[in-house]
């Protein structure tokens, strides 16, 4: 490196490092943290943060670290919002939880106990369901890559909805569904002008959608029950979900007025968000890399809660039915983050501590590998040892795999942290572990707390089960020592 | 939405449609595609594409699809570059193959056939280590994140190099050491103004690195033997090459003269680029996105190959010394893409077609839960059926999973695809498994092709491998039908 390269190198480092207490101060944003206390969390006196009653540094010390913690009191409690029906309706809504966004049997399983079904994308996903023991009319088939032999399964099977994710589908379904000798119940997936559309969905602009529906009823194979449309991009405010339901409403206008098609099953996905989770803005993000200025906190109170959710979708779907004299269909959802989301926490250990010159660097034993979508969200994380100790440092809070990309944390103010300090990150329920590697190191073990007691999900990976479908190799390796 | 949004979108959409076949002359890039014989690939009529004289499309007809497929025949020729004595010198390099970059014990274990020693980064890949039979002085351990049990188990062996990252685990080295009773040979990790600093390595500017060294002789435990340092960043051309490697060669010169340290190993990491892969450019990518221009190939005869690297590096160490009258360090190499990247290819499947407005929707049975590296680098793409037919239609290339995000191609030019066709994702040994995720879809296969003999070196996962390490659910599901 040149002289001159080294000087403005320097010359960068200095403006940055005396901008940094002044634009903190300036550009402060207006929260910061949300409390513990939001998630059920409790600080008892020499016992750290407690979930339940149990101190959280205890569980990595009985069931190692990194450790999920599945909250199942608070996954009943979103369980029960989402299941309610909406002061002054006659009914709610019927649940089915998004398997992708947090795969795990144990968690799947309580769920279901508790009256919600399955949304599966994948033939892997369905055969989940029912090795769960979901009865078929239970579950939703969706996504862009239903196996041929999956949907044979799911329609032999009954299921309670076959929904063609383009129009080409339906051809699959129709013949396959002649093959079986039995007619699926089939919704046809729309994409509104404001949500995904890609790979996902037929367009209601232009007319396409409407020709996808007049094509499954076209074959008489299929038995054309509903409509799935499914936003995508998450919901976080009123209007975001107003306008989204309006455009799908406004279409099952067009679909009864052009077809006669009243729909039995009406599929508005998922989408709604954790409230205290929440994609951090481009800008925000630089100015934390650059500046040390934290990360904004969201709101949880300014989020769409499901409580109002499912109000406002319930409202939208009757008052529009009533006004026209038309029976108001079956309302179907496939919450996946606000049923989960907030629901997990992912307890992780200071390994090592690298002075550096303007902060210190905290490895922890867990990164990208199990907590990907740290990356780009906020993720609320607590000292579980000294939750309320001084945030007087800046650390830059980085995975055990060998790579710059895997830094959760940028640059993050917390309490004097020392090797073997326990932190959690919150808000682990979702995309964390289907998203989650075995790079370099095996994955953790998911426990769940039921009442203060302990039960373990789904073991840790062991480094036999990172090569246990692996052949032994050809020929012995032959090394020159 | 409104009348007026949709204008505008409808307008935008039209401006891109009007500028894309434009700007796709006027900006095309000058290499668009490596052409097929680069990999051994050979286009046979009748049978596609075939490497060893197996029709790859045979092997997913008797593999699965997606699938791995290992050219031990390539990867020996790599091996055999690394370890060359370059033309006019006394010896080469001892290479050290970075398990991360791809982990699997067929692919680990052939190369230490050929005489390639292992670097790890955790506790697992050093148990894989061990387990595979690599004698303990072919071995050397770095990483931020060692475990105290791993860095006992290595000292206890004896391994050939254990590097410190950080200055502050030199002080873990000295206590397990001196519990084991045992002098480790360890490293200084240290970085250069021009490769990764952050959590890695200590750093030579500013003086913190020959502290570092100075911390490490004065502990009576350690045997202080080498340097290390790894680039981070690609090196793709000479001049990355020799800029980096003089930062260190001037450093050991430092520590000659500041301490009187000579060093037996000169550890120089990896970083050496695969030829045919490069990060895509933002520029490019967003002019692939937005107007469909094709991203552009690298050259691979303009990249530092493996020959040219060692050459230089041998030749730079050597004058080095030679011109200084001191004994020449042994050059470790640790190289991961550069040794395995371009001798894999992953297979898949189109599974699904959706006629979009502008483009068709392809969904591939493989997305980026088994190729995350496609998203952000250039990998060549063949129609394994018909290679040579004209690349006539643009294709957007996703993946199965449910998620915009798992987009691999955003505009592809290929031949008219049809669904049950095969392609052949190009350069997939690297960094291809190890972030490889059970999202929705279990993981694929790999084989080894080994002289025209196919060779099962990982069975695909299966739906009952996803769920096995989970407890039974503690109640059966009660679902209402």
């Amino acid at each position: 490196m040149s002289l001159k390269s080294r000087l403005v190198g320097t010359a960068k480092r200095q403006v940055k490092e005396t901008l940094r207490p002044v634009l903190q101060r300036a550009m402060a944003p207006s929260r910061t943290s949300i409390p513990a206390s939001h998630w059920g969390l409790e600080h008892r006196p020499g016992q750290g943060l407690c979930l339940e009653g149990v101190p959280l540094k205890e569980l990595t010390a009985r069931w190692g670290s990194p450790l999920h913690v599945v909250h199942l009191d608070a996954l009943k409690r979103n369980v029960q919002r989402f299941l309610a029906v909406p002061p002054g309706r006659a009914g709610g809504a019927e649940v089915y939880y998004s398997y992708k966004t947090n795969p795990v049997p144990g968690v799947l399983s309580f769920m279901h106990g508790l009256g919600v079904g399955a949304e599966v994308i994948s033939a892997y996903e369905l055969w989940l369901a029912l090795k769960l023991g979901v009865a078929p009319e239970r579950i939703v088939y969706n996504g862009p890559a239903k196996s041929e032999d999956s949907v044979r399964e799911a329609i032999s099977r009954g299921i309670q909805l076959l929904a063609a994710n383009h129009a080409e589908e339906l051809a699959v379904f129709s013949r396959i569904a002649a093959e079986v000798g039995r007619r699926p119940r089939v919704a046809v997936r729309v994409s509104t002008d404001s949500g995904w559309s890609a790979q996902f969905g037929t367009p209601i602009a232009g007319g396409a959608a409407l020709r996808a529906f007049q094509q499954a009823r076209a074959s008489g194979h299929l038995d054309v029950v509903g409509l799935h449309a499914h936003r995508g991009a998450t919901l976080r405010t009123e209007g975001e979900l107003t306008g989204f339901v309006e455009s799908v409403l406004a279409f099952t206008d067009t679909l009864h007025q052009e077809l006669g098609q009243d729909l039995e099953v009406l599929d508005l996905g998922g989408s709604l968000c954790t409230p205290t989770t929440e994609h951090i803005a481009e800008r925000d993000w630089r100015l934390n890399l650059t500046f040390f200025r934290d990360v904004p906190a969201p709101d949880p109170a300014a989020s769409l809660s499901i409580d109002r959710y499912l109000a406002l979708v319930v409202e939208m779907v009757e008052s529009h039915y009533a006004r026209r004299g038309r029976k108001r269909p079956r309302i179907f959802l496939e919450p996946g983050r606000a049923m989960t989301g907030d629901t997990q926490l992912l307890l992780a250990r200071v390994h090592a501590l690298k002075q550096g010159e303007d902060r210190t660097w905290a490895v922890l034993d867990a990164g990208v590998n199990h907590a990907e979508c740290v990356r780009n969200e906020y993720h609320q994380l607590f000292h579980v040892e000294r939750p309320d100790a001084e945030a007087s440092r800046v650390y830059t809070l980085v995975g055990p795999i060998c790579t710059p990309g895997d830094t959760l944390y940028h640059a993050k103010r917390l309490p004097e942290l020392s090797v073997g300090d326990t932190l959690a990150i919150m808000d682990a329920g979702a995309y964390f572990v289907p998203f989650a590697t075995s790079f370099s190191f095996p994955q953790p073990a998911i426990i769940a707390l039921d009442g203060g007691k302990e039960r373990l999900l789904r073991r840790a990976e062991t480094f036999d089960d990172l090569v246990t479908f692996d052949a032994p190799p050809a020929e012995p390796a032959r090394l020159s020592g």
